[in-house]
């Protein structure tokens, strides 16, 4: 089935550089995940910005039909890493319906702390 | 009164195998909160989408009139258990308008992180 | 100005018993924002909704011009209190456009966890 | 690309005048994050409203073009600072579409806790 939107964005974005766990599972760290229930790939271009300059991207992901994709901003490096410790947004465009939230995990301090939202969908 | 839509999703989906509190209470989990403001029962039917293997589902699941389920994924038993430490998404499809929330308890660490969110309504 | 809805739905609900902390700013509650920028009060009625009982409610409640009321839910009296440790949703019906958030500050342990999300609005 | 709205509201809020930590970034604050991805600046006017007094604003804040602001509500200072330990709500009007997003950090407790919802765009 086909269930989502073409264009989403998140204007919250900040990953801290600090971690008490290194694990990857805890680790701090934002995350878009992104389902795509339909049967065809989706092609999605992500583009940060941010408050002192130009925005960045498009970073290019491909999310298989049928598959949820939980796409870590920490790990995006093409065009350029997320800087950490900074302020930024972001915006998807996929070529078919999908379903964009978004989740950090911050381990600044021996117990983690968690936000989610869904991203906000155009219309 | 009837609130809500037929179909929704939740992009997020990630339930800690670890808990430091085993009470059903405390135990790390993830719950789609149901509200079926209806006068007949809503027969709901959930899909669980995952990284690199095919949908799993029908879960079928149903929600009393006047009443609400906060239905925990850790007890989906039929067609298969939610797998831990597994990335994964969820839609929903409702024979009548219901409302839809994700919430999550982790509790690796002694002291409790929550997020929540409404689902995606699919319009 | 007016900006909002008329009627709201929360499905997530749960006021844990037990606060590590009893003053009133930090004992574990469950919030309902309610913003009405209009020039009128707004009257607004809600509905409970349980796992296994009927609703109760409306509970009646106003919310003067241009002002916001985080309503506890933990100050619920009339007609009945909201029970603790319990699986619970609500419904809002007001008479002019509001807007609905959803909170909750959980202190079962030392250190506290939040949730928030707007509320679903009806269209 | 253009993609947002342009009036939004934020029915929480909510600042705690205690911090285990000083420093700007663990500093209890709450954020309305703003994304601006038009060609041109946004303009955008801030009206906060509380539980017992008339509103204040606007607050006038432009966003650059292609830029994100993580607005903190602490630092508003024109027409009048935000009273720490006081329930408030806020409305947003801007002259071009932006997205909003609203995240509170909480370090009142030396580990801290996080909430974030996409604020409710106006339709």
């Amino acid at each position: 089935m086909s269930i989502g939107k073409t264009h989403w964005a998140i204007a919250e974005g900040y990953i801290p550089s600090k971690s008490v766990d290194d694990s990857r599972e805890l680790l701090s760290h934002e995350t878009a995940c992104i389902l795509n229930a339909n049967d065809v790939p989706a092609n999605v271009r992500v583009t940060l910005y941010f408050a002192d300059r130009e925005p960045v991207g498009p970073y290019e992901i491909t999310v298989q039909a049928r598959r949820t994709l939980h796409l870590r901003f920490n790990d995006l490096r093409d065009p350029a890493p997320v800087p950490l410790d900074t302020d930024y947004a972001s915006v998807f465009e996929s070529d078919v319906p999908v379903v964009i939230q978004h989740t950090r995990l911050d381990s600044r301090h021996p117990n983690i702390a968690l936000l989610s939202t869904m991203a906000f969908a155009a219309t």
